[in-house]
């Protein structure tokens, strides 16, 4: 494709005391990003700089402040989004720091206002830290509810997708005991709605989804607990009667056993480990995470902040390789339904 | 080894209507079994007569009524134990019955005496099906606590294990919104406990135990709830303290990685998903269900009654094969401890 024809994808540097700025050196560097985007990191580049040298990676990008670049959005090479959000010198690897989870949420806030101002095509982001964000003041729990939050979205989901298996989630972060009543009808019918439509966007067909239930054996005909009943099987029915293929809910202990994931092309899932452990058996460092339903194309590494390896260079890129380049398949999706 | 000296393992026929009597009839045709053991199945001969004909399964073995066997308890060849439990021309394959749950029971409560009385050396059961069981008036929910109940044991808990990943549980057959007041500090060293002392017999060295958290990141310090920070950590320490290898609380979703299962040789897991989603992915009908705690040998196959293709003569008996094998390797590691 034409260099000018490439979309311009956003990258987070994530929390700079984590690996994000390290895979962001990585992942400019990498052919199959650069041959499907012109990449831009919305970050710090004194961090950068910094991180480079630690890791002996070379890096010779042009980096724009952050308010030159609002003056003028474009991008014709890969280059640095200087968001100035945090002194470089006061950064330390692997450390737990408000001011670090200040920096990441500037760089995500930076992102987003560029993606919903069309200034970039998708936004990819690198890992945070919710405990650094939980001291920097910012009142929600992780990237998904972020992006939600700042671009006014009620009906979103997660998604984690890999070659191996792909996961959806009606609920996310919260404490296991929260999760039964964060369950209704409604919002399990609104991810798998949201589920059916990116996946069949996707496949290029309709999609068919596995629905979990939530407890062991499903329920057992009601002997351990009454979700499946009460909540679930309505929700399977009323998606599809909309013409969704949806089928469930199945026992979550069968769901994700070899000839069930041969048969469908999704599962949603009721909770986080429902999904998130078969996702991290199959998929440990090559899953994207999606969020579903937002006005902007978002997608993430699936991992954390790995602060025991921050800023040794020994951090595998290939997650938030493969995150840009789902991104600008979606966003290619994107142009085509428009 | 020579037949006289091999030890006699009970084997409960499970629900009249699954798979159980296909099971039984094929596990003892099967030669690991039959030279591993005497295999003497507590059912209903009549049951086994029916199954064996449609299934066009060849049954010529000794049929001793179940009165006889309380009487004379040995077996030098393979036999049935006849417990006369159902009228065979009632049960339907497939059908969920009480009559059948209260069958399944009887196979069980025999099976259980003569073990206790030390007539056999290990019981080994086939599945039964858990709402057949309460439509019984059964007051239990599954084998494992009817086990407990029936040898009046307080300290117990279930294990899955298989070649592939071996992993034990805090709590079991309870509703997902039941679990965590079910957790305590308690109950997870129990488990760790009674988690060491069978996995350290089976590989005959102290075993390398990974205690998997409650919560989304194992509760993400503190950020996705507090079980991990109350009841696991301590309870991990104490049972560190004394002297066995246990690590965590682990994020859930982080445990079940390759690198991880090959680092360790079980998983203690607070709920029954978190374990048995990786356990059936991993080893779908090869894997084998033990209770440890208890003051006989039981093992168990790890599915269910498969009513859909009851008495067909397509179940794979490998589980149960699995099972009584398991059952001898304990029962001569229990003698060798005595």
């Amino acid at each position: 494709m034409p260099r000018e024809t490439l979309p311009t994808v956003a990258i987070t540097m994530g929390d700079p005391a984590g690996i994000g700025p390290e895979l962001c050196l990585k992942a400019l560097a990498e052919p199959r990003v650069l041959h499907s985007c012109v990449p831009v990191v919305f970050g710090d580049s004194r961090i950068l700089d910094r991180v480079a040298r630690r890791c002996g990676v070379a890096l010779s990008l042009p980096v724009v402040p952050a308010a030159d670049w609002r003056t003028s959005p474009s991008a014709r090479e890969p280059l640095i989004v200087d968001c100035d959000a945090v002194d470089a010198d006061d950064v330390e690897p692997g450390a737990i720091s408000a001011d670090c989870g200040r920096a990441a949420y500037t760089y995500i806030v930076d992102s987003i206002r560029a993606a919903v101002a069309e200034e970039v095509a998708a936004v990819v982001t690198a890992p945070i830290h919710k405990k650094a964000l939980r001291l920097a003041g910012v009142p929600h729990p992780g990237h998904t509810e972020i992006f939600a939050a700042l671009t006014d979205t009620q009906r979103y989901c997660m998604m984690l997708t890999s070659d191996e298996i792909t996961v959806s989630f009606v609920t996310t972060h919260v404490s296991y005991a929260d999760v039964p009543a964060a369950l209704s009808v409604e919002r399990i019918v609104e991810v798998i709605d949201l589920t059916a439509g990116a996946v069949g966007l996707l496949r290029g067909r309709a999609a068919r989804l596995l629905v979990c239930g939530l407890n062991p054996h499903a329920g057992e005909h009601g002997v351990f607990g009454r979700e499946e009943e009460k909540l679930i099987a309505p929700a399977v029915s009323a998606a599809c009667e909309k013409g969704i293929h949806a089928e469930g809910p199945v026992s979550p202990d069968a769901a994700f056993v070899p000839e069930s994931r041969r048969r469908v092309d999704a599962f949603v899932c009721m909770y986080h480990d429902q999904g998130h452990i078969p996702f991290k058996m199959l998929a440990f460092d090559t899953g994207v995470n999606v969020t579903l339903g937002l006005p902007v194309i978002r997608t993430s590494v699936d991992h954390g902040t790995a602060f025991d390896i921050a800023w040794r260079g020994s951090a595998s890129p290939e997650s938030l390789v493969r995150a840009v380049l789902l991104a600008v398949r979606l966003a290619a999706q994107k142009d085509y339904g428009t």
